[in-house]
Order: C-alpha cells, then sequence, then structure tokens
C-alpha cells in the first residue's frame, strides 16, 4: 500500500499490560496520534479546530490486531486517507522496526461536526485536497 | 439484541479530552474491562488464565462511535459472545444511562493464544458453553 | 485519620502494568476522581468549574507507595481537606478492601485559577468551608 | 542541577484533558518512561530485570506543578539520580521546549524488591555506580 505520512515511536512500559504487551487500546492512542500529527503536515491543527468550533470526530474504527510490541520496541505508524462522501477514510498501519512485520492495520472513519452538528468543511476539504487523490 | 451481561460505570474526567468528551480509545478500555468481569462470572480470570500460559488475545475489533460521553456521565456496557470457528465473538454496546441512547457498537474478536501459539482451550470451550447458545 | 468522603473502586487489569501491579501514575488518576466526585457532594463540578473561567489546578502531590493493588482487588479512597492559605489541601488514602491495608498515601495541593491567574474564589471557599473546620 | 541524562518527548493530544493541558498524572508517565530509558543507557532493562525477579518499585512521589503543557508542545526530561540508604532517588525535571520554562520537578524514590523482599541489588549498585558520585 502507499503512504502519505510515517512517523516512528518506541513503546512506553507503561502502555504494557500484564501480558507483557502493548494493551490493544494503546494501539488507537497512536494512530490518533499520528492522524494529529499528519493533519499538521498539511496545516491543520486538532485542538486549534476545535477551538473554532470544528471538531473532526471519529465515526467509526476497525483494528486488525495481527503481531504485539512489546516494551522498548520501536515501531512505525503509517497513514493513507481518502474521501468517500463526506467521512475521511484514513488507512492506518502499524509496523514493528526490528523486522518491519505488520503489526496492526487500521481503518478509521473521521466526519467534521460544525458547531456540534455534522458538515462538510471547506477548510478540511481544501487541506485535505492536496493529499486526497 | 438480547445481552448475558452488563454491567454500570461512571465516566471519569481523566478519561476525556480536549473535546469534553471521552476519547476514542477509552470506550477500549471500557470494553475490555466488561469482558473481563463478564468472563469471571463464567469462572474465569484474564490474570489468572495469562499466569498458567493461557492467554485470550484480541484479534480484531470495530467500534461505531454514535453518541459521546460526557463527563459524569453513567453508562451501561452490555456484552454478549458467539462462537465463529475458533473465535469468541464479543457484541459489546455502551448505552448513557440518561436516556438509554446507544452509544457505541463494537464487535471483538478474541481467540486462544496456548504457551504462546494459537491453540483450543479445553477449558475457555467448556466455560463460554455455558453461555453461548 | 478522619475522612469527609470515601468510595470503593475495583481495579482494571488495564490499569496494571507488566510488573501485574496497577501502574503508579494511575493512583493519581484515581485520587483525581475521588477528588471530582467529592466535589459534587459539595455542590460543585469541575467540568462545569472550568466551562466558567475556574480552574483547580493541582500544584503539588505527594504519594508514599506501601502496597501494591492487583487486578481485580476492590480499593476504598479516602480523602479529607483543609486550607493551608490560599491552597486547599487534600489528604488522600487508598486502602484495600481484602484487609484494609494501606497502599497509598497521598497529599494533594490545589489552587484556584481564575480566568488564566491565580485567585481566591468565593465560591469553592463556600462550597468547602461546609467541610473544612 | 547538574543532569546525567536527558530526552525529548511531545505533547500527545490524548495526554490532555478537558482543561486543554496535559493531565497530571501524565507527567508521572513521562517520568517513568525517562527512568525506564535512562537506566537502558546503564546497561538495565526495567521488563529484563522484572523477569529475572528484581523489580524496582516507586516507595515515593513529589511532583510541584509549576507550569502546564499543552498539545503539541515539545519538553525535555531530564534526571539525575542518587542513592540514599537503600533507596535510589531520582530527581526528574521537565522543561518547555519553546521557552525552557520548568513545567514539573518531581522527586522519586525507588527500592529494589527482589523475589518480592526489599532488597539490595549488587547488579543495581554496580550499574548505578558509575552515574552516581
Amino acid at each position: 500500500m502507499d503512504y502519505v505520512f510515517e512517523k516512528k515511536f518506541e513503546v512506553r512500559d507503561y502502555e504494557c499490560d500484564v501480558q507483557g504487551i502493548v494493551n490493544n487500546a494503546n494501539y488507537q492512542h497512536y494512530m490518533e496520534h499520528t492522524r494529529h500529527l499528519f493533519i499538521k503536515t498539511i496545516g491543520l491543527d486538532f485542538v486549534d479546530l476545535h477551538n473554532r468550533g470544528i471538531d473532526t470526530v471519529v465515526s467509526k474504527v476497525e483494528i486488525s490486531y495481527k503481531k504485539s510490541l512489546k516494551g522498548g520496541d520501536e515501531f512505525l505508524c503509517k497513514l493513507n486517507v481518502r474521501k468517500e462522501g463526506i467521512k475521511y477514510v484514513f488507512l492506518q498501519d502499524i509496523y514493528r522496526v526490528s523486522d518491519m512485520a505488520l503489526c496492526t492495520r487500521g481503518r478509521v472513519e473521521a466526519v467534521a461536526v460544525i458547531d456540534g452538528r455534522l458538515g462538510v468543511s471547506g477548510e478540511l476539504d481544501n487541506a485535505f485536497g492536496v493529499v486526497i487523490r
């Protein structure tokens, strides 16, 4: 798959649970943080948007867990995005750096909520337009 | 839908993010905790199983986000489970208590990993057999 | 010690780390949540206060860790509060229910920040006045 | 103050709460992660030690909160360590990169627990000996 953004991180021990592996919910945190870093590269900021009444809200998440990350593992968060109707669909995969094994495969749907109502934001569309083909 | 287990919780403020609503990843925490409480009612314990080399590992998560929970909101985590091949499939919905609005609809696939390898656990099958029809 | 508020909780497995015990930072979450529940009993709400420009901000935390909580453990969060100058000082202890062992002993200083500046809030003082002697 | 270790991080939006600032407990996570990275530089690994029956357990934490970090802020976690009796005392300060303002000042006491009992570990003492003067 093609990706338009990637960022490397390292597992923090507190993200792991009794099984010694990263707790499932934390992959969603990794993916959220990756999206927020990505939208900065196209000129958007999650908190700034929120303060101006524009919220990007996740409406659906699908994550397939294939390999587990452990404390200290380095991993690459890769991302692509496309538009389907009013939804932005993020394809987000996480790879373990040591062997480039695919750890999780994610699909995240988000919508724009403007002043509390589902809407269309020209600002978001223009910014995403640069990377969506 | 029929459910075989439910448990009421209250949103903790630290679970909310800048948007003033529960962060998406935390619903996965709610759902995990609900599963672990549920399996106790059928005689299983997540940590005890792990210590005996039997891990229940989530292989796939799908969550639809419909309404947001806010700080202080009470919510009901409801659960059903069925078996598909070697997978246990949990259907997990979260309702806001104040108006019983459906907040999230979740589907979680888990498999048994025994001494590090995908496997079939008679102990798990017997325990789940009581509630899976 | 005398306490003016207490609330019982149960450890969630995701709050535990590789050592199989509740991660240290989570006790601070338990203590924060307990404070927020407590202030509701005296008519205050953390989020509502924030939305009206009144933030209660923690300026100092001291926690002594004495016994560890494990997955599934029930625990009691107990709280007292006094005023020292402009600071509210919360004494917050956590006991394991099974044997009432003291697990953590906490001392949390908080101040009022009004519209972004350190201040004195009559509303807070009046509310706390009922429980501070 | 002199420091023997430092590492730069960036605030992730999910670490912030309704007040728009990093939740207090997360500073403790930052400090834990910094300690674990630091001990790797002197040849120790938290998880590996745990698996061999040697746990470094935090017995006391004191944190003064001076400035708040916000989403996207870069920050430097700095650390020093000394020994007091059987305790390792970590001095851990966090600075905001943009203006090098001191955000939090921390003091963390840890002890060695060997096979479940408070103890002295020659392995830890030797490793720390290189940096403690």
